[in-house]
């Protein structure tokens, strides 16, 4: 019982990932996206896309990892992938809320939690690269249906995109092809600036 | 990569539960919650909670059930727990959004996902029956936290909440003992009548 007194504590403060506003925005422009539901996008990708990921990867761990990835924006908030100023201290930010939330569940959670958050982070593992992956191709997804989305309001260009999805190959060849055909035609339709 | 492309069709597809609101609350009652974060919260809790089902469990089919337990939504709507009249035509009304949404997928998805939705729906294994015992406590938890939230807005009384609490002692005793301990504290509170 004391194991799970901690756990619906924990259960109970990330409903807070429900308020974090992501740069995305829903449906075709509804409203900006928050990241309980990014996470929650990602989780289904995991189950529906694993089929394409460059080498095999445990399932259950890609979905823990993106279920989990973003709890540390709850203290430390959401840094848009383009803020480069944002990015320097985001590290160190991070590092502290996971320590506090991830804390908060019995030890061999905690442990297990954090390995999981700081393999996400660095990219180093199939499974990793695979869940990484999902998490730069899903904006471009919206972005797509909101013609142009997030993409128009903050000016960014197809140079910038292409920059950021090296880490679609890195986990899935596959779905990088796909997704590069949705740029193409993204730019044709003046959805994206060239 | 025909297959991926279906697949990144029902991707795009469900981004729309994020439109489906439910009575709950987040966060202490901020706004309504919707069907989409919703199902990401469930999925943390079953990969934190796991331990405590009443028979062991296979948590990736549980975090799949949760995911798209809710999916039918997009076409169907949400039904309310306490709504008997929306809950006579529910089960038509599902299962022509389930035909519709996982039949984007390629043919051996969806038999997989349809199978999984109505396993979840039929609470007849173990997995079903712990992943709607996580279903039916998430309520609880908000509803305590917002002081009564929905319990207030919709008249709810312990009865009804505990008319439903039966598919949570099957999924696990454990949880539903703090759950039950939770129900005590709420009515002492008043946030629940009696």
């Amino acid at each position: 019982m004391e194991n799970l007194l901690k756990q619906i504590k924990f259960i109970q403060e990330i409903d807070r990932l429900k308020l974090i506003l992501r740069r995305s925005l829903i449906c075709g422009g509804e409203r900006r996206e928050n990241s309980a539901e990014h996470s929650w996008h990602l989780a289904v990708m995991a189950i529906t896309l694993a089929e394409h990921a460059n080498e095999e990867v445990d399932v259950l761990r890609v979905v823990k990892m993106v279920l989990i990835h973003d709890i540390v924006e709850i203290d430390a908030g959401d840094t848009f992938v383009y803020d480069t100023k944002g990015y320097e201290d985001k590290e160190e930010r991070e590092q502290k809320a996971a320590d506090r939330l991830f804390g908060i569940l019995p030890d061999e959670q905690t442990k297990e939690f954090m390995a999981l958050w700081h393999e996400f982070e660095a990219r180093d593992t199939a499974d990793a690269k695979f869940a990484n992956a999902l998490d730069r191709t899903i904006p471009l997804l919206h972005n797509y249906m909101a013609e142009g989305g997030s993409w128009k309001t903050h000016n960014v260009n197809r140079a910038m995109v292409d920059g950021l999805s090296g880490m679609i190959v890195d986990g899935s060849k596959t779905i990088a092809k796909a997704v590069e055909e949705l740029i193409d035609d993204a730019v044709a339709k003046g959805y994206l600036a060239e």
